[in-house]
């Protein structure tokens, strides 16, 4: 399915050439396909930075558990990770982020105006592969429904970014803010990519807006289990320092759930903490000492079992009318929710 | 018709409402429905700020030529306007203008992040907007073309502006090079309006195609002109002061034809004036007299001749299966070329 995907990714890439040879470079560069001078790079170094492609490959996924071939779904597949890169192009220049994917992010090469470009066109470039979709095997109409869900989908990833950066330097942020927060900006195009995966494969609307569920309870459950791991997972688990998180001051989840239940004191210490320009070790173990003392870890967990659930549930709900092959893959991917949280 | 894009593009921005009202808040007020705190503005005020409407009312004006009912083109036109206004609350942030239309710029406002939010979203309601095209007047399989095409315009204007941002300090950029940036930055879109309005209409292919080269020729005709009037404009006729585009040392159209024709001297008398943070009254006649030295006004005003021929012939080719009451229309716009090139 790689294959196919990187078929129409090309093509989709390909509508950038023209006049202003540094557009399609910088999209190149980002997808991982080029080096900064344009040079191609190599086969290991591609897989590397393209990672699991979980987003399009659960498209396909639902699009064959809807009885459909997941070959048609290859121009949606395309887009939807075109949409998601465009998005974290973006996300660099607004975060100002020097690194992506182990090399330096597309504006600290050209700077945020041809970044600014770089993300727009990809996001045309999207579009247009989305169009690609081939109109004997899906109708017009279903295209036309796909892109309106496509673009309402991208909204939601842009609301999920404006409340991401309305909550910097904020502590009042509350955790349902925060899963509100993340719905959008993590959680929309894992939902979409289910449902119209599904309507591509021939669903029906209500199997297909079920999949929209399992597809939303994964993205909002694996947010929030990577969140569990910024501060518990161990080196081997995650590649990351344990606590790495706190070290990074970020306010995910654990800390605004320790905030909501913290005493006046304990949220006076925690705000100290997270002013500072960083946080050292001893500051480091006063923040998951009072984890521990609130139970947090186990609230979190927790939560990540109730997206679990919920994954599982509306997985159960359309079983009977899906292929079974395909509903043991997605039940797998569901399972890694749970398996996963350390 | 304002009436009936009001609509469309109030339909439009709703679809950014929801749990982040900071982004449909930067759109109304970048659209001059809102100040900057969020309260209606006043009718005068948004007529202001709305400006002509060229766009829109060109694709309008070409469906109507067609044959077309001119209201079915009312989404199409807000996809247009609004595809137009997320390119400037880009360029404002690229460009760092401090304003526009007489206020301070969605960046200036709210920052570079959350203006960056402001336009990735606009873009998407501009699908959207789009996407509403009655299906009972235009089939499914058009809407597709328009949107292949809309997205194709939108690369074609990112290209136009990578090339701008590449030209900045650069001594070397020669008119055909200009050309071809003013070609995607500012005529795409022209040229998108005339043609998917007169397919919305019901055109023949070569007809529509016929009718995008007059849109190109009006797009790249405007943008020469306005070059000329930027340097050799009176105040009375432009509301700017005589040769405003050297004080603000802008390379364009008239600067790089001298350029291209000026000695050796004279090209480095030019470079030290155009390097300088500012240019004075003596360094602002000094250009005069080198612009009027290479006969560079003519020049100009020839390239507005050939761009407003350009129009009338492709309009003159297809006019024998135009409604005629919509073919005048078009001619007085293509005449304003000719006109008000002083």
């Amino acid at each position: 399915m790689h294959a196919l995907l990187d078929v129409e990714l090309a093509a989709a890439i390909d509508e950038l050439n023209g006049c202003a040879p540094l557009l399609a470079g910088m999209a190149r560069f980002h997808l991982g396909w080029t080096d900064s001078a344009g040079a191609p790079t190599d086969e290991g170094t591609r897989r590397l930075i393209r990672g699991k492609r979980i987003r399009p490959m659960l498209a396909m996924l639902s699009c064959s558990a809807a009885g459909g071939d997941a070959k048609i779904t290859a121009p949606l597949a395309a887009a939807i990770e075109l949409l998601h890169n465009f998005t974290l192009i973006h996300d660099d220049i607004q975060d100002r982020s020097p690194n992506r994917r182990h090399r330096a992010t597309v504006w600290r090469i050209w700077g945020d105006a041809q970044a600014i470009n770089a993300g727009d066109a990809m996001f045309a470039a999207a579009q247009i592969a989305l169009l690609r979709t081939d109109s004997l095997a899906v109708s017009p109409g279903l295209v036309v429904d796909l892109l309106r869900e496509f673009n309402r989908t991208t909204i939601r990833i842009v609301q999920g970014q404006v409340m991401d950066l309305e909550f910097e330097g904020r502590s009042d942020v509350t955790p349902e803010q925060y899963l509100s927060m993340i719905g959008g900006k993590t959680a929309a195009i894992v939902r979409f990519a289910a449902w119209a995966g599904a309507r591509i494969g021939g669903a029906a609307g209500t199997t297909a807006d079920r999949l929209a569920d399992v597809g939303d309870a994964l993205g909002v459950g694996f947010q929030i289990r990577d969140d569990l791991l910024g501060i518990w997972g161990s080196l081997e688990e995650t590649g990351k320092v344990k606590a790495d998180d706190i070290r990074r001051r970020k306010q995910s989840l654990p800390i605004l759930m320790l905030r909501n239940q913290a005493t006046d004191d304990e949220r006076t210490l925690i705000d100290a903490l997270y002013e500072e320009g960083e946080i050292d070790e001893t500051g480091v173990e006063s923040i998951i000492a009072l984890l521990d003392a609130h139970g947090v870890h186990d609230q979190v967990s927790s939560q990540v079992e109730l997206f679990h659930h919920r994954a599982t549930d509306a997985l159960a709900d359309v079983t009977s009318s899906l292929q079974q092959r395909s509903v043991s893959e997605l039940s797998l991917l569901v399972r890694r929710l749970k398996d996963r949280a350390s």
